[in-house]
């Protein structure tokens, strides 16, 4: 299986990781997008994320001066005061990777022209490819411009930019090093998924989860957060009126998982989103199993909630409360 | 000197470009951007250098369907129509590579800050870095967009991403295979001006006319083209009334450079112009030269006018017309 060869990979070759990472944050494209329409960002929960990103990543009590300075539509001047970087004003901030998804960007693009399925030589496609990765890249301007905001030093890095490619939909070649050497320069690299190159098909789209699930093997953080629009894993679709919560899976050394908390009496069935090119909440499970193997906690949590705050500031650590609504994901060794 | 280095680099060490590159375009920040306002696109020069490139690059006589299928805003709906691209339509597009300047983007935010001057560790310079990034993030993802609109298989690529370093502002280390691979695949790659790690001052801007200067080196272009916002090189600020036109430049083996039309009887003045942070009209030359000596014709000219067209179409590649207003950096040899 081409997960485990990567995996194995992982643990055997060269990280250009020279440091520990602290955290790596997904940020869930339904979290941060509205479902409803396309190509429109939450702003609202955009703007809470990114203040808890800050939150979690700056230690200081006051908000640090904003990075983004863009010219405000109707405005003929930009607004920036470079008396706020004082040089003995200490931004010491935390080693974080954020991946964001597409969420209403991209998916539509994709899904009219196949990206996923291959296939470079159809016009259509390749019309496809390059409009999935304006949409994608849209979206991720605008992340890296509210993270910016906040004063987190967010530096937008483009899978396919950076060269990632895949064969048959898993990566296959992905040079880290200039990932690792922003994070070194004290930048907060911020990724997304991506339509790339891929060796067998041609192209294919890149999920965020499969890029941290990537990154995770090679940097090895404390922990990884999944910001959603749910609280965390159900047992059904969260819809339904008598989904359960899964509070605690663990994963077992065969990469195979099971629920521990609650205690569940049925077999479990996992949500698939239908417009989701990228695999739903299967694909979620799958990877966050592959992250907590190398013995990373995963937690999957409602994006912009007191939950998710306690989950990006490695709270969680050490015990869970029993009032944290979540799922915790990791490993059973 | 780091230049020459570089030079010797490629001519004898790994080229990723299986496949000679027809031409590598220039789409100067003056061209592009409106000078005297902050962050403003000229639509209209953009317009009409996107539709010279569809020109130059499609050979079919009807407008190919366009890639841009971002949602315009006020409307609900994403104009797109899949039936436009048949599978017998033929989208062959020629081997270019464009690279853009920053003009009224990123200018702002990297002199404010001093990013080109280095010391990362100071909290202004990486605010500025940041803030650098997103402005010329935000322009390129506009030239993409123009591009693909005309039915350019455009994608960005940003050499921050990339993982292009320098040394004391030149490049030290940049890895072109996904450059390559972009345009194996068919793909147009749209590079721009960056701020670029540096492994002595921490940080510089990579300007634009550098980044073509080393993509020559490794792709061995046919031809190249600067499109600026004046008919060419002068041998005094365009502005003056007694400006002349250098129609042609010869350039030594050496490096140095002699005009060669018209005959003139004093020596040069090069314009630089105050604000720009990468070096005006003088860098431009001597990367120009720096090209041309590997044997490769360089065209400056007015972006949007009959004279880019034929430059970017390569009509003069064999004989210049008397009435083709632009300059001509050519090898001596």
């Amino acid at each position: 299986m081409a997960h485990n060869k990567n995996q194995n990979q992982a643990q055997t070759s060269y990280s250009p990781f020279t440091q520990p990472i602290r955290c790596i944050v997904k940020l869930g494209g339904a979290a941060i997008t509205c479902k409803n329409e396309l190509e429109k960002i939450n702003e609202e929960s955009l703007l809470k994320v990114s203040e808890q990103l800050r939150q979690a990543m700056i230690a200081t009590s006051q908000k640090p001066p904003g990075m983004d300075w863009s010219k405000i539509p109707g405005e003929s001047e930009i607004c920036c005061k470079p008396e706020e970087f004082e040089d003995n004003y200490v931004s010491e901030c935390s080693r974080f990777i954020v991946v964001h998804g597409a969420g209403s960007f991209g998916h539509f693009q994709a899904s009219k022209s196949g990206v996923h399925k291959g296939q470079l030589d159809k016009p259509l496609v390749k019309g496809g490819f390059v409009a999935t990765r304006i949409s994608v890249t849209t979206l991720n301007l605008e992340i890296v411009r509210a993270l910016a905001r906040e004063g987190i030093p967010s530096v937008g890095m483009s899978p396919f930019s950076c060269g990632w490619i895949t064969g048959e939909r898993h990566i296959s070649s992905a040079d880290l090093s200039p990932v690792a050497r922003a994070i070194d320069s004290g930048f907060t690299p911020v990724l997304h998924g991506d339509a790339v190159l891929d060796e067998i098909q041609g192209c294919t789209i890149l999920s965020g989860d499969v890029i941290i699930s990537h990154l995770a093997a090679y940097s090895k953080p404390k922990y990884v957060v999944f910001l959603t629009d749910v609280y965390g894993v159900y047992d059904r679709p969260p819809t339904e009126p008598d989904a359960i919560l899964l509070k605690e899976i663990a994963v077992a050394e065969d990469g195979s998982w099971s629920v521990i908390k609650p205690k569940l009496q049925n077999s479990i069935e996992i949500t698939v989103a239908a417009h989701d090119t990228t695999g739903g909440m299967k694909t979620k499970i799958s990877e966050a199993a592959m992250i907590a193997k190398f013995g990373i906690d995963v937690y999957i949590v409602k994006a912009a909630t007191t939950h998710s705050l306690k989950a990006l500031n490695g709270d969680l650590r050490n015990s869970i409360p029993d009032d944290w609504l979540g799922t915790v994901v990791r490993s059973s060794g």
